[in-house]
């Protein structure tokens, strides 16, 4: 356990039908992570949940009572399967309706007559939330307390990212080391083992991959004191060397 | 909704810190969701946890009561950060220990004296679990009750979804058809809630995406009765048509 009581923690709500049926290969946990990561935030947990109302609010609420910040991605277009404001709304008990922000943001992007109903809903908001900006698409995504409700389409997500970065409380970042060896990790399974016992303050992963010229393993030291880091990588590599295994080190 | 009750129904539990970190883009889900599709079963949930036993029970039986099946992938392997199994014991409250089945699978796979403790591991299972097979690796994964525990490795996870299938009570499978259209969604959502209110048992979602040449937007009709599901896409084609924008037809 890398993480502790000091250091602010997220979770991931991804929201959308398209993601659990298997018709879109979701990206945004990957990249929130990661955004996350040089902030020195974690991602503790992810969920994916259906364009279903009691569904989000459901899982909205369990999960920002229990981390530092909510990043949920999907359904704030302008369609009628974009449920995702009501339902942060409801997870809130708390009014939506139209921000002058984002009205003011979205109308000049349309010709006119053509910024209609279904459009203006993009412009609505629960009550208490600020817009969150993207450069891409115009159409903001908001934050209303811990939450921060971004678009679902990759690009404009990681555009809302840029405007969600200040707004975050930081933490110590994670440095990581990454050990490549060609060796199966079951041979070598019990000397990690040891290793991780000697070096509580990181957390060593072993993630196997196969090759068409054998098994190789890639072993990832994550902490958040960079010294213990590299002391239990060092420790990792002489005892692959002390088994006649070569290593080297990678980049993540 | 296009689930009803009578249909079986899955969530899929991903377990893995280099998911939540963003160091290995997870592909297991769609690939889960897409297999299930084809048996008629629903993805209504995922969830991406943390190699944290207590992490993983908790979701664990949230899941299992709630939904028909649950699919795990990750954390069977033979280190120390491998620890699915111990965890589903936990969650049923039934001791681990070494099935003589997967035994013999794995031994045979070893040169003599290679076949180590922490490679043994990979045979042990929560009692009362059945081996899932993989004609990949050799090592297998487990079915307890409704939970099916699942390699993280997408190439093996995929080998044990072949001997996972016969076991599945099936449903009616989704049928979907997918219309491409040249316009922005907001231009359409009014004309699109519309014909969603006429066909009820069919879910509609508009998918948007940014091209050179301008907006595109996917159109996805599901349902399980395939002429609900053709009705309600005439009925776009046509709306769409009657605006004067060309659409047509792509697979998924």
């Amino acid at each position: 356990m890398i993480t502790n009581s000091e250091e602010p923690t997220a979770a991931v709500l991804l929201i959308g039908d398209e993601i659990l049926s298997g018709r879109t290969q979701d990206t945004n946990l990957a990249t929130i992570a990661r955004f996350l990561g040089t902030h020195g935030i974690d991602v503790c947990e992810a969920r994916v949940v259906r364009d279903v109302e009691g569904e989000i609010v459901a899982a909205l609420n369990m999960l920002r009572a229990r981390y530092t910040y909510v990043f949920t991605t999907g359904g704030i277009g302008p369609t009628h399967d974009d449920i995702t404001t009501d339902a942060v709304g409801r997870a809130f008990g708390v009014p939506v309706d139209f921000d002058a922000e984002a009205l003011a943001l979205l109308e000049p992007r349309y010709p006119p007559g053509e910024f209609n109903a279904m459009r203006r809903r993009m412009a609505r908001m629960p009550k208490g939330a600020t817009p969150i900006r993207n450069s891409v698409s115009t159409a903001p995504g908001f934050q209303i307390e811990n939450v921060f409700v971004l678009a679902g389409i990759p690009l404009i997500m990681r555009a809302m990212l840029e405007d969600v970065g200040p707004r975050l409380r930081k933490g110590r970042p994670v440095r990581t080391a990454t050990i490549a060896a060609r060796v199966g990790e079951g041979r070598i399974a019990a000397d990690l083992a040891r290793t991780q016992r000697g070096h509580p303050l990181v957390a060593i992963g072993s993630y196997p991959m196969f090759s068409k010229s054998g098994p190789i393993v890639h072993l990832v030291v994550r902490g958040r004191d960079g010294d213990e880091v590299e002391h239990a990588a060092r420790a990792i590599e002489e005892s692959l060397a002390r088994g006649g295994i070569t290593s080297n080190r990678v980049a993540d």
